[in-house]
């Protein structure tokens, strides 16, 4: 199935959903935060996670509608710890509203999630809501884990991908599970499909970080060089620190101690910092690692060529939709 | 059995988790804010409901927790909201550490207070998690009407009872409800034990409420005359608004748009006007009004007298905890 026909019904089956009722003030930002568009990458992987399991992927929708209704509570309380005016070019809740709104609603969203999951019966709904709980605690464990590395100096590589796969890639890999479960899936094709999304999406968050300073200005989206800006410890910054000798390290620590109004020539300089030591080279190995460790955990899978097919195009199209 | 053997065991099953892990920043003010006491009158409802029915109550030790832990989330955020320095009279946790951590660990304790369900069985984890969510967002859409009513001026008293309902009660009746589901109860009884905690959960937030201004400032927890200090339209201002003359209806109108750092006079003069229209009687009559409509709904019950005796004691117990 073409991925506009996916994105046509997860479209209007959150349309559909009467989002705003009393309390108006609760609810009106719910809705406003989920009609600022964004790519909803992440109910297309449930949807067609359960397709690639020979069932409908309209079984999935409210799996897939839990799954961006979380995606974007948590954009909603990250915005307000994060000071942020702008979410997808438009002002953030707690800056439309203000901040005590943005903690409640967001909170609503996060039982909204959970709601959307009562549409599986018992059996089913006691799979998924674990999962969900489950991610869900990870999620907030590498929001933390995010928050504490601002302030520490001696962060190691390990621990940014530690960090990444909690905050981001467990996401990708419950909303493939969740659809994969929905779609009849043995548990051990739903592990295995688990894995796949896991690394998928550290693949994802890396690529993101890298093009977030080698990316095209014309596709991105976000302004280029935004995390050499927010002096972000991404994994350009730590393994140039890792690699560079002392002068370079030292500039890199000057630069990383800077808040400027004026930004192009510290972009200039770290950029050339971390192409000097090859880190970009280094970090696309990286990406393609993962996303081969990612397409390996499909070989095992008993099941036809074709399914395989099905779910290596999720992981190409996520990358490439990202580029 | 004795209630303080519930509490017993609820305390020591509370002590046994292990509730800090890493990320520390995230989990440790988890551990603070359940450390900090309180009455922990919600659990011991699951749990005193649970052996009505026949039943241990310590299979409920479990949704019972997820009760204490759901409520000090609420507690957590609305601090925050409230911008209160001091809960259980020591420091709120966004004091203690900052709001960003407030808001990142309570959205962790809302999780948490899922998982714990996990521990019962599909077709129960369904039937109390369904509980658990349409009771979350309600006390959610009570606290939004609550902070819409600050800066309301024709609040009636219908809408003040919904608000406290909300805010309240239901999480009174669902805590009952849970543990008269774990005890086996049938649907009748469930259905008719929730209208009993409802209608004690709104008899007890009024006489909250009442106390507050006319309680023994030896043994009600809190500084008396708080809401009449925070300006609070509780049902005593409504009600007196309702029917003082015009120069009484002026003279509240006037006291409730100061904020004052002696509160001695107003506190005094406030008072007097209530005790003038008799709203402290009608106040009583009220709350032992709703007392008796929680206690009828116990009648219908196809239950032994001995049950709903010990049913009837919960009632008792908790507004008597609360004078």
């Amino acid at each position: 199935m073409e991925i506009s026909q996916y994105q046509e019904d997860f479209t209007s089956f959150l349309k559909e959903k009467k989002w705003v009722k009393e309390p108006k003030n609760l609810y009106e930002p719910v809705e406003y935060i989920l009609s600022l568009g964004g790519k909803k990458l992440r109910p297309l992987l449930t949807l067609m996670a359960c397709d690639a399991f020979n069932s409908s992927h309209k079984e999935a929708l409210s799996a897939a509608l839990a799954v961006e209704v979380f995606h974007n509570f948590t954009l909603l309380h990250d915005d307000i710890m994060d000071e942020a005016p702008l979410r997808r070019g438009k002002q953030t809740v707690h800056e439309k509203w203000n901040i005590n709104t943005g903690i409640l609603s967001g909170d609503a969203m996060l039982i909204l999630a959970y709601q959307f999951l009562e549409a599986y019966p018992p059996e089913m709904f006691h799979k998924l809501t674990k999962l969900f709980s489950k991610t869900a605690i990870e999620v907030c464990e590498g929001q933390q884990l995010d928050i504490d590395f601002e302030t520490r100096k001696d962060v190691t590589i390990d621990e940014y991908l530690k960090m990444i796969r909690l905050k981001t890639a467990v996401l990708t890999a419950a909303a493939l599970k969740m659809g994969a479960i929905i779609g009849g899936a043995s548990e051990i094709e739903t592990k295995s499909i688990y894995t796949f999304g896991e690394n998928l999406g550290i693949a994802f968050q890396l690529q993101d970080d890298y093009l977030d300073t080698f990316g095209d200005p014309k596709t991105f989206g976000k302004q280029i060089g935004g995390d050499i800006i927010e002096n972000k410890k991404t994994y350009l910054y730590l393994k140039t620190m890792e690699l560079a000798n002392s002068v370079d390290k030292e500039k890199m620590t000057f630069f990383y101690n800077q808040k400027l109004s004026e930004n192009s020539i510290k972009i200039d300089e770290v950029t050339r910092v971390f192409e000097k030591y090859d880190v970009p080279e280094i970090m696309r190995s990286l990406i393609e690692d993962y996303t081969q460790t990612a397409y390996k955990s499909l070989e095992a899978l008993q099941i036809s060529d074709c399914k395989k097919n099905d779910l290596q195009a999720i992981g190409e199209y996520l990358l490439v939709r990202n580029m």
